[in-house]
């Protein structure tokens, strides 16, 4: 609840358009507005700039595609992350703008294609085994209003093909790294370009690879400074983190 | 080596003002020079906007002094993070800017005070012991040439700390987020802003905490959207990366 | 065997009602007795005031079965925690009251509804895919004679989902807080309230969530005292010790 | 704020006796209060029915000892666990009734010894090194207002010591278990006794305890029901739970 | 090659009853046999005193069922353990007195049926799921030449079970404890002996047992001396020790 | 209580000699008597055949010596492991006899130099830096009641050391093996032999040993059958179970 | 590009063979080439001895036909790792020598089998479970140009086995170890050799094996000096190593 | 004993010159000389190429200098590592060519300084802090008979200064990488060159470095082939390696 919102409140209750009762029933609901929240999701996007996302991970197809139409009434773009391909078929019938990227399994809508961030994102990412991550990562950037370019398979065993692309990525104003097995990706990187390195680390590997975490230790422990980390695989998280640092002020 | 300085180059030969051997020489050491870095440290400052920092973990109190001094002479202003008390009292006599943050041991000059980025950053931190992490990433984001505000002591044990403050907050362009035990700050925190926020665990605990172990694990599955980690402890880190997100373009 | 049992047992002896091999045989299992437990099931629920709980993890369904049709036998509420559907399917043929709960495998016979706690318990968690764990929790408090209310999907990313229902939290007598990822909702909610908090970590979540190890490290370095915590994903240990935080001295 | 304040300060409003201005800054930090938490320490104590508590670790002894004194000055009981003995011999010049634990190293003002729990609290612990974990539940819960009896020495190695005294302990209201190495204690006691038990995995041992892990995961993985867990080595944190169990409605 | 036959060679030799050439061959070869051991197989059963052990894990049916057809071709008693279901059925077309205890996937021929240990092996398990290593430890003794004991389900969440038959065990010369969780049992069970326990973890549990640590660190660390530990549900080895414990001298 | 002592009370009783409450007080104090453990230290050195051991290690000076002193008055022979050479100093002025080995810090009275195992054990130990654990070993095995034979920096990177003691070695009844880094000599030693081994793994090594986690997993994944394990550093509890496999039944 | 192809370079542009335009075309892409790699695969080949290797795990049966159909026309030799029976069934249509090993799950065209490594490479393996690693070694230091001998079943169980033929490893030039369980293997072979010897641990084993990582312990803490490590499982890995350490200077 | 020396024994035990009890000696300690060891230093010398290695971590400065002085006497060069500056200090009294580097406390006698590798060794470190580990192995490296270069201060944090030398490093013919943090170097350095590389893991980094882990781990998941790894620190174990990888044939 604004200043504005306030005092034209206590004009009301004084000026006698409002009951002391109703009033009250405003009042006691403020706290909750006035920290900047609410229950309704269409008041999220308007916060937050965009659209609520859904986590297919642990939901069963029949609650994502309810979320995900419920969602789609009210948002031009919505995003589902981990969903199945059964979950898409089926909402395919409804919406025919539908887009499902089986590799990485994310469901969207993209209907507002407008950009609203202020330079591009760059995905670049060490081999074809961490495609799973970028796709996610790409894709979540785009629908959120990104400009995004990708470059794919310049992992640092041939050190030639990421030299050969660093100029093009130094343009974006932030750089999104996507690594498995030691992760040396972001710090070769971060150490040639000025812009912030968000590390997905990935689960690519085997043996000591422990599931990403020799991956995770390695973008945490970057040598080189300017990287921040997101959680294994987690191509949505970089992307979003990605989009607040490039949001345009509103 | 620019475009431009390759057609100098060229031109130059051809004209007959530059010998061939002369030419190759220059050619030779072209590769390094046209990736954009150089031996030289002042080049560093120019290139990326701020002077080189000194880590001074691992390194002798007179390594430090002749690394530090040697910056100075080229450097308005110098960071080294990790200093002893010793090394702070002998650089103290030749620089009488020199400034020594006893608690997280960072030495700064900052002699030229103008402000490099677009927005605030606000370090917000949750308890008294988290304040070693919390005072390297404000001394390092400002002497990186950013506006700091602090929020000191708001964990969520008890809520209302930083919900009295949030609206403040809001109003930084990007937020680094200091907690040590659980680290729930961040996820409330970013649950709360439309900022990115950059978290950084402390090795703040005993028992289970492991080191900081527990409050990396907590930034990194942070419920919030929008989150980003560095190492424990790692305030440089925060600051250095908060720096690179808002940066105004040169 | 209590004072008097002993008393009484002298007694015959000297008075010649119980045979000298008698008295010994009785002697003989008296340390067992005394102790407190029997072998006998249906003593274990007079003595602890509620019936043996079964374990289906590692059971066979046919074991489950025939363990559940005993208790049942002499018991009337029996919970099985961790079933198939399959066993499920056995015993709903032979008992009509059966409940069983798919999302968490529990099987419950609540035929003595009696309440026996005094107040009420919370069981509040964090999102969608806390709910198996909140639902063992929930079923397994009711059918030990609770009362008990719910509080689902109220996580720390959109904090006036909590604080909307904080006041009829604190009503309760204890609280059972059940999240995932980096588990921030005990710390927040134990903050608000007077009450002793029991956290559930979860295994929710991916990557470095480590199958609910950050979960767990986050229960266990809880900010906010008056935090204890059970196993992963351990609903019903959680509310076996609610139960006993609130029974009513008997 | 209560609705009755609420209603106050409207009916205020309208009468006149306040201000527009006047009532829309006390609207404005409502939101705050109206959580029910405040920044005054003297609330706390009579919010949460006792004292604030300081933490010794990593603060100065400047800090502990100002921090003291600002409570005492407010609270008849202050609490501050893991203090120096220089902190205590600098309190204890001003407070003569300052009480200073050197082997927990658990400072206190114990002026209020009014009795504030329903029944009593077994601290029950396992070895001769379990008591620096052990003095500081004790001392913690005393200070708080519980009736607390201790049990030393009953480690399951001589399972007769424990079963010696099993009939004074089902005694208590709730049961705190403070064992290190396998920590097997807390699966003995919860099995033989009708009340909830919160154990205290402890650092001790060598080699594979990894400094409590052992202890911790022994405490968690507990055969029976009805136990929960605290952090390795916190004894403050399961008095306070333990003091939340057994508290007097207000 | 013991004293003796080296003595007669060198007579031989000397005797002339052993050319050069043959006396060097014996000599060249000696180094293995002297050292104790021999490739083939009937003579590890001479000289160890029990038949060679096939591990079925990670080996073909066909391979299991070839290694184990050859072994009981030269030895009256065999075993596998970890074997497959279809490997029992292949064999035991072969052999009508072979036997496979599906839990644990143990197969065995047990034609020589004298017992050769001194004294009993007591096989002690915590639980129902735990019977899948107990029935290896006990078929493996078994088959070894050993009188075997079992109590199972003694779990000391019901004290009064392993205290009531603790004297029968404390007859048997050396105990094999089993238990998951927080594996309690063998100091449980060590304090109340004068023999040594051999205690097996088993990988029974969820969430925080991570698939046996628990219960390893528990029975590394028990708090009664006289325990010694195995690997995670590794039956077989406990058996084996136990064997050689109360091997009578040959 | 025995059979006979119930027995001769019932009789007594009966007979007048014990009145109702004598026969009262020792009936109820029979639970812990017939579980065949006492409170009283001389009785332990009866029952388990030898005198209680004290751990040094989180005890004062001063309670090592009280200790000591009390079950020396007792005992003819004493341990206490991981004591300082403080307290030896003390209690050398007391007992003439008193012996203390600086490397391991036990200190040890043996004063009764019988031997009681039946044949004899041997201590097996890879290097130089194992010895700490080794003598603790063999100090602790010698003071109760055995022979015991050292064989000393025999590791496996020079194998021909402990081939070339290997047939000593056979003759022991039991092994103790010691050792760190990749604890590779008990998996050597017990495919050479016909006895149990005991493995030691020890703390000694640097960066991946992890304080002997490394050498704790070879010795739990040996792949000679046969081999059982202690905690890490732990000689005195290989020594104590080593006793326990040796001793002749009383 | 070489100093030869610089001067070339030079001197065409000034001898006006080469335009301005071409001429800076081909510096431009200089710091690649100067680095001495490229893009094309035939150029892998030639720069680094032996085709490039495909990794199967995580790419399509489609993709790894597409790669591997690719290199086979510019490569005589070709290899693929982890491949499946599938892509091998569709490749051996066209590939007449195809050669794929079911149990490692590599692919391989070795047309091309000239030797080109000076001595040979001994793979040395511990258990029947370890033969995946070693013959994925094996047939990639083949494919590779190396002569190979393979040593099978030789843990240090029965130790007479690998003594038996340690004159015949020691002349190989290099020595790949294959083990799992506790991988003592390297340490012993290590210590008998005078050559390196490359570890590569299993994930052979169960229980406290933990996937290999007990063995990649054992081999990194070897106490024989001389030995490296790979990663868990990885059998290419050696013996691509192995192969540069042997190669033949070209 | 080889071949000829066991004709020679039987000869002359033929002939008379030996007595047969003379001759069952020699042939009793056969079986250790056969396998190609002794115990005499000075063998392992003349067998193993160059002298046996102190190392002195938990050695006494008195027992460094007793095995010094006598490998000093049978052998022209001596090593010990991690020796301490006063076992330098006793040694350099002795033995004027004696050489101490205090940072990686390496000691050192190089009297015979023929080189007797092939092809020499290049030793490339990361960073300031990874010094320690980088010269242990350059001084080793040397006195074990190798030519070394050095290359320190070229982590990939700017990645022009290993370019700038990679054409120099490409001439060893092996590489040992030394780095810290994430370790990425190896990988790096190995995708360029066509040498075997040894990857040093070092304990450099603070946080989740984790004392060394994550370089490990970088290590070991390695994205170029042809990288194995030694433990973190041992920069001995690197050399040594390093040393038989180039060894020329004896």
């Amino acid at each position: 609840m604004s200043q504005l919102d306030l005092e034209a409140l206590l004009d009301a209750f004084a000026g006698g358009e409002l009951s002391r009762d109703e009033a009250l029933a405003r009042l006691r609901s403020r706290g909750v507005e006035d920290l900047g929240f609410a229950r309704i999701d269409k008041d999220r996007a308007r916060r937050r700039g965009f659209p609520e996302v859904i986590f297919g991970l642990g939901k069963s197809d029949a609650q994502v595609v309810e979320i995900f139409t419920h969602l789609a009434a009210e948002n031009p773009n919505v995003l589902c992350t981990r969903a199945s391909a059964a979950a898409a078929e089926t909402l395919g019938r409804e919406f025919s703008e539908l887009r499902f990227d089986a590799l990485s399994g994310t469901l969207s809508l993209h209907r507002d294609t407008r950009v609203r961030g202020e330079g591009s994102i760059a995905v670049v990412s060490a081999g074809t085994s961490d495609q799973k991550a970028a796709r996610e990562a790409e894709i979540c950037a785009e629908v959120m209003g990104n400009e995004v370019h990708s470059y794919r398979d310049v992992g640092v065993a041939g050190l030639h093909r990421i030299l050969a692309c660093i100029d093009e990525i130094r343009s974006a104003r932030v750089i999104i790294c996507v690594a498995g097995l030691e992760a040396a990706l972001p710090s070769v990187v971060a150490g040639l370009v000025e812009r912030p390195v968000i590390a997905v680390p990935t689960s690519v590997g085997y043996g000591a690879s422990f599931g990403g975490v020799a991956a995770l230790l390695g973008c945490l422990n970057a040598c080189s400074a300017g990287v921040t980390t997101v959680n294994i695989d987690n191509g949505f998280g970089a992307a979003y983190a990605a989009s607040l640092m490039i949001r345009r002020p509103s």
